[in-house]
């Protein structure tokens, strides 16, 4: 190994960049709709796939998984027969409230119309985070 | 029209959420980083093709227009036969730092090894403006 490398488990997949790396994670029109989702509360797949972008289910299932290899998202089954899980963000994926918050005023400010969906969650429950 | 309803040039395409129709424009792997290359100062296509993702050529040229159809980029021709054309964050785009620090922290604090690309720029001018 190099001198004052950083050791990781594995190559950067294009630069050392921070922000390359971040969009390897969540760099698409579809990830961070979910760990919005999962910010404002909602928990299970059935709530995530009802949010109002429509979801196609198998992207949803494939960026859950994405999400908590990545160590964004933990899962816990709550049902058995069949096994249902329950998502919830780590301290990493609320971390990303900064970015959504980011996202949140930019879009407000440049894109006429557009507002802040914090009462998306459909699930009754009191959102778990503030998107300033 | 619904009494109320924020009139647009065009509905909107998953929802009015300004997270999702900002994803609808920069979600991607690709184009924040051509926003970062010029935010920090890059302006000709070679520049912008040359940063050490490796971009492909296709997928830059199809950014910057889809930038320029957004507002968030201006070309302007700086030479004559070939035609070439140097590329400008608006306001709009400028705006964008905010989205760019955001993963810059988030980046740095949770994928270990990364870094702030500021220094990205081949060009050699001085970067335009600062990443917090």
């Amino acid at each position: 190994m190099e001198r004052g490398r950083v050791s990781t488990d594995k190559p950067f997949t294009r630069s050392a960049c921070a922000i390359a790396n971040s969009l390897d994670i969540v760099g698409d029109k579809w990830t961070l709709l979910v760990v919005r989702d999962l910010f404002f509360g909602k928990r299970t797949y059935s709530e995530l796939a009802n949010s109002p972008e429509g979801i196609p289910t198998n992207i949803l299932a494939e960026r859950l998984k994405r999400l908590e290899a990545a160590g964004i998202v933990t899962s816990a089954p709550y049902q058995e027969r069949p096994t249902r899980y329950s998502y919830t963000l780590t301290p990493k994926g609320r971390a990303l409230g900064d970015v959504l918050a980011a996202f949140v005023r930019w879009g407000k400010q440049h894109i006429p119309g557009t507002v802040v969906m914090s009462e998306v969650s459909a699930s009754g429950r009191r959102p778990r985070g503030r998107i300033r």
